[in-house]
């Protein structure tokens, strides 16, 4: 029944736990540089950090930026707030921009930044053979970076992380803990990669054989361009030939499954649970939103947007707004949905009419 | 092509295995006093274990708490039998209680307790600066164990579970292998999670501008209540600002989203593969049935009961038993469905009207 | 801001990288012999390496199974190709055999062999007490081995891997990085798992008592057969009594979900993010397409068919081929699919009707 007791608990540690997230001063003056903003009150007011409408201190700047807090700007308590350009109000300090919630991520990117590299690599570590490593690199304990590793500059390998034998990944990544790269995978620059993710595991293709399934080898990659971040506990296969492709700036949420032989085109959204089958290609700036099937082969266009929990089962052109399992234009689908909770009304209804008929129809003969 | 043998398979080996699984003796009498139940037959017979109703032999226990075993209780071997008040059979040695199912699970607490930790820190193990831990803890092999940590009393982290900067862990907690618990979170005592979890990934926030994605930073954290267990593979993101709030006595399935800002009230049950949207709110004693999608910033009630494969994108008051693609209730959707599969026939009938009603048209009018 | 570099980049990083994709010349008459295929021209030529149809040069061999790919022999650069015996093209280099995925699959493993097991048990592994192991083992970095566990002939464990207490494992097992595998799970020979997979966590099992839930002890385990694949970042829950059982040949897609106590017969097919409930029963030979929800206690036939998103509530017999949820016969589905999407035309259609009855029965009565 001992107890291990690394440290007694102070007052200290409250401070360390502060400390991790940054702080630092900036006046409404820098912020609207930083924001390209024009100011509204006190340009040279203070602003320590960001907070949300209804918990900001006269220490913070926060965001009115939907007509719900564009209303209640009143109301805040925000030494001052991010609006939109054509916003009217002129009680308080405001920063007005063309795009309040992007202005809004940079202030909070400001405040927030992401940690640096501590330039350590842990000797709790396993670093294989032929490693490559650029500047600032951190590997903490228990990654284990495979033979033939090229690993870029400012790089965080979290604890647990597995890099496969040639994988090679830019500058200015994140892996979170635990996640596993599979060998010959190429990760770009700026990418982050949630905790649990497992990008390069083999494809699912199997050739029936009698009563058995033979598995083809999964000869290809995965790529993963710049600029984008994967969710948590994502699962990404390699390709049988060639690569299964991520492209640039593509996010995805957690719990994602891409099958082999996918594109993802650039600055694509894959939504919570969203299933991509074997070989789909999916065209840039789309947003398939969460639990979406995508059939296998198919091509989902540019700029689409499919609904959640859809099945898409044929190719969809650039440009459309879809949903429903059939997939859909969105407003058929959501007169569908009416319709669907109605239809045992309607199903009485044309019971009814039937009924009708035969009366009618028996009179008619009558 | 040498065999490496830390041990020759002997019969200890099996020995050792069901060694693991405790067995201490109960007489009837002392189980009829755990579960505050009442004895018909032998109070003295001694259970050595419980066993499912088919498979019970004279040293275990079982149950019968629903009609179709207690239709059989003549037929059963087992030692003994928990059933219902109501029961009036007079065969064989039962103890009959107001809640069999819970009386089950309370004898079969005592015959397969938890594992005890074994109060030792592996020197595998990574351990942070500034680490604080109650009595009784064990850390395996391969943990990791950020800065400014503060764990409780009995608590077990498995091998490969990797605690983040500032986390904290109450008592009597278990974190099975290759869980991740990222920065700042906070886990309450008596908290079970299984293999793979990732709780406190990233929020999935952007913000667009121009035609990419800028990254909102995700500054909160994840809160877990006392009593709650957390499935395989479950990913928890953190808020935005503020927590992620999982209830006390929440109980997750595997592979269950949970987004940012979520809150999930207590005792409220996410069956497998469930996902809830970033800002949703459920209430307390509320069931989510498997595979359920919750849409962002909708508000689901207390004693709510959602069925499987449901996609709820409107909020739901208090006690509403609801299921389907869009949510309606259940005993709607019984109807909606059995008429889906006929859609078919109703459309043929809905034609003839139509043939008929033209032909009686042109009779009318001839 | 130093750089670690652990090898300067050269040109032998790509050498070692290819040479990991094993490469053994074979001629056409040894393919055909390995694939019990008839030979139609130069059954000398040296063929390197597999491709796909577009890509394959003079030293690869490629597949033409499909139609589309049968009507363009001719413009193939393959060294050769394996065709159907239908096929009665005469250019080129021919391999004509009865299956020819089966065959291509073949001729793949033998350009691609599995990695083989190294012998090396990393002195960076956690090894337990009363570990057995057969010959040629490889245990990378940072896996743990519990008490008790056994481990069979040619096996490879990869890192971060997880073996409880008790595990036994067979011959020819590839364990992918992060698995985990928890105490006294079983599994056959020839089983390949991949990275983050979850196996033998608790089932979801409580019993409601008042406000809360109780556990009820999960003391089974999962036994899983021969030739298995399972899919990356599944889980697959323990049973309750007894064993969950994935039978012979079953291949598992990623993000599969296999609740306690679950059977799944000899080669059957989970694709990705399918979730089956508590006590089902899948038979054997069975496909289940993505995102598929199968619910408690019901049980599918052999040879049965279940389309993509489907909700199996009911036991379904064998042989039959079903889509939707409700799941229906696969050709009902179609026809489904197609009305739904037409629904706000029939409704439209149902109310003219309507109309014109009531103005019919007004004439009538007038």
């Amino acid at each position: 029944m001992a107890s291990i007791s690394y440290l007694k608990k102070t007052r200290n540690d409250d401070v360390g736990i502060k400390m991790s997230i940054a702080r630092l001063k900036l006046s409404l003056a820098e912020i609207a540089k930083l924001v390209q903003g024009e100011i509204r009150g006190d340009d040279q007011i203070e602003i320590c950090g960001v907070a949300p409408f209804e918990e900001a201190s006269g220490q913070d700047i926060s965001l009115a930026g939907e007509a719900k807090f564009l209303k209640r700007i009143g109301e805040s308590k925000a030494g001052a707030l991010i609006v939109p350009m054509t916003c009217d109000a002129d009680d308080g300090n405001l920063v007005l921009v063309e795009n309040p919630r992007a202005a809004f991520a940079k202030v909070m990117a400001h405040f927030h930044p992401q940690a640096k590299p501590s330039d350590v690599v842990s000797d709790k570590a396993h670093i294989g053979e032929h490693v490559s490593m650029g500047g600032n690199v951190q590997i903490c304990p228990f990654a284990s970076i495979g033979n033939h590793v090229t690993i870029g500059n400012r790089v965080i390998i979290h604890t647990g992380v597995v890099l496969g034998d040639g994988v090679t990944v830019g500058d200015d990544v994140v892996m979170e803990p635990n996640v596993v790269i599979m060998e010959r995978c190429c990760i770009g620059n700026r990418v982050l990669i949630h905790a649990g993710t497992v990008i390069g595991s083999d494809g699912y293709g199997f050739a029936p054989e009698g009563e058995q399934y033979l598995k083809i080898p999964q000869t290809g990659n995965v790529v993963i361009g710049n600029d984008v971040e994967i969710g948590a506990n994502n699962t990404i296969d390699r390709a049988t030939f060639g690569s299964t492709r991520i492209g640039n700036g593509v996010k995805t949420d957690n719990l994602v499954h891409v099958a082999h032989n996918v594109t993802v085109g650039d600055h694509t959204l894959l939504i919570g649970q969203t299933g991509i089958a074997g070989s789909a290609t999916i065209g840039k700036h789309t947003i398939l939103a969460g639990q979406t099937a995508v059939a296998p082969h198919i091509t989902i266009g540019d700029h689409v947007m499919v609904g959640p929990q859809s099945g898409i089962a044929k190719s969809i052109p650039d440009n459309q707004v879809v949903t429903g399992s059939p997939g859909m234009p969105h407003k058929t689908f959501l007169k569908v949905q009416r319709i669907i909770q109605n239809l045992p009304d309607l199903r009485k209804r044309l019971l009814g009419l039937e009924k009708k008929l035969k009366q009618l129809d028996h009179l008619q003969k009558g």
